[in-house]
């Protein structure tokens, strides 16, 4: 039997689905991460194997069916360098021929939205966008990481609102309301500075949700920064329009939020809103399909090639 | 012979000033770096140690001399369990019976401004503020490291530039030419994202003369930076006087500034000077003498108290 694979790669788990050539699902596996950055190529590649196996036994796909093309969307996989080797290591896993390893945004957008022009918004631990003209050109904004952008994402809420309580504090001597509420998250002996200097970002955007309180409890700090957080967000879609179409993106643009911020920060998600309003008016969807579909169909595009 | 020691530790280097009873420096001695908290307390100590008997060697101590107190200023010396620690260590290698461990700030506070009400504003890698009302009462702002504080310092200025021309290559697709000037200093192989989480913060904040080159040249990007830089600054010593003041600080209140940024950066001056000059006007004073010499007033307040 021949048939098809994508897979969706991230810092925690691996997902593959298998398909045949209509694109129909046939099975899926589940991995460890996949990362090579972060996880390193060894971890990688076992975790790949996984997915791609365990989907395999559950598609009844027998070690004779034919794997004609695998894609793979990865964070961390943006470099040739990574593209190379874990392109090979699939090539060795699956027996296909045609692979392509391409970034967790890419199959973000290809599963999140409809063929044709569009934008994808992802803010979760960090903030980046990518978008896709008529022509199927790619224009890429964000993602410059903790110390120098993912504005909007979950680690910069819960740093602008530390940097914020501390500037209080400085004036004041007093902690705020803000500030006590997050130092229920904070593991107890650490300084705030100290906190950010060892906690690794998906820690530190793990306190988020405190600020989500917060502001839905009506501090009005808490609800400011969200709703930076949304404007932010916003913007990185406009700067993807601007790179795709000029100084006048067409009106009614299709944008796509993705990522646990814009899906449950009531706050983000008005201000995001809001500010696609304001002329020229873009038009927000809800995403179609997860990414590792996303990865999926590119792979029917790859086999049919 | 009687005599009193002041020592100013810091993250690279430690400086050792003797002096007898009247406050006349007898001899100086430097060791490496003291910081207890980023080079360990083994390490600390051998550099106090060096410094002290170098100190003694050239003041012609002889081995019988008294030494009636010393105060060491550290950085990292703002904690109880620092202070305990490092004052066995010095009780030890001096045989003093009075010896007092406190921040690095404090020392400078002390030399840097005459007796009586006054404020000190440091910009270096990071920015901080110490402050003094006329009952000796001290208030802190600032210092809240990297991720989180030290506007207006070198590791902010080059961080807040590189934010902003990232996103300007969001937006255009192409480098500025503030992007290519801080090019020059950066380790070739490393993106923005990755030499900003892997290169520690004086080395990113060494970058900021190329910020200020700029601003010379008439960018007007750098300038703003540099700008937003002293108000920042200024604001840390409105902080501290909020603190220690209140509502009220009195005008003339003195404010001495110290730290490369402060003294080379034309534009931070400029601006730091002008935000100091808007109501209630503080008076800028530049700083009397060195940390260590501030170190060496308070041990000899402590040897006659």
């Amino acid at each position: 039997m021949k048939y098809i694979a994508g897979i969706d790669g991230g810092g925690t788990k691996t997902r593959c689905l298998l398909g045949d050539t209509r694109g129909e699902v046939l099975g899926e596996g589940l991995g460890g991460p996949s990362n090579p950055v972060s996880a390193g190529m060894e971890e990688a590649r076992c975790s790949l194997e996984e997915a791609f196996f365990q989907a395999c036994t559950r598609a009844r796909i027998p070690p004779e069916g034919t794997c004609l093309a695998v894609v793979a969307g990865l964070a961390g996989g943006s470099t040739q360098e990574v593209q190379q080797e874990v392109g090979k290591a699939l090539r060795e896993i699956t027996g296909a021929e045609k692979v392509q390893v391409t970034t967790d945004l890419h199959i973000a957008l290809e599963g999140g939205l409809p063929p044709g022009p569009g934008i994808i918004v992802i803010a979760g631990t960090g903030s980046s966008a990518l978008g896709r003209d008529g022509a199927g050109h790619l224009a890429r904004a964000g993602g410059h990481g903790p110390y120098l952008g993912d504005e909007g994402g979950g680690y910069w809420i819960v740093k602008t609102a530390v940097a914020r309580i501390l500037r209080e504090r400085d004036r004041t001597g007093v902690p705020s309301p803000l500030e006590l509420a997050l130092e229920k998250g904070k593991q107890k002996d650490l300084s705030w500075p100290r906190f950010f200097a060892q906690a690794p970002p998906g820690e530190i955007a793990a306190l988020a949700p405190l600020v989500l309180e917060r502001a839905e409890k009506g501090d009005p700090w808490a609800g400011e920064i969200l709703e930076r957080a949304g404007k932010e967000l916003a913007r990185l879609a406009r700067d993807v329009a601007a790179r795709l179409f000029g100084a006048a993106p067409p009106a009614g643009l299709a944008v796509a939020p993705l990522g646990s911020i814009l899906a449950r920060f009531a706050g983000v998600r008005r201000a995001f809103q809001a500010a696609l309003d304001a002329p020229p008016p873009f038009q927000i969807l809800e995403p179609k399909a997860d990414p590792a579909r996303g990865a999926l169909l590119l792979a029917r595009k790859l086999a049919l090639a």
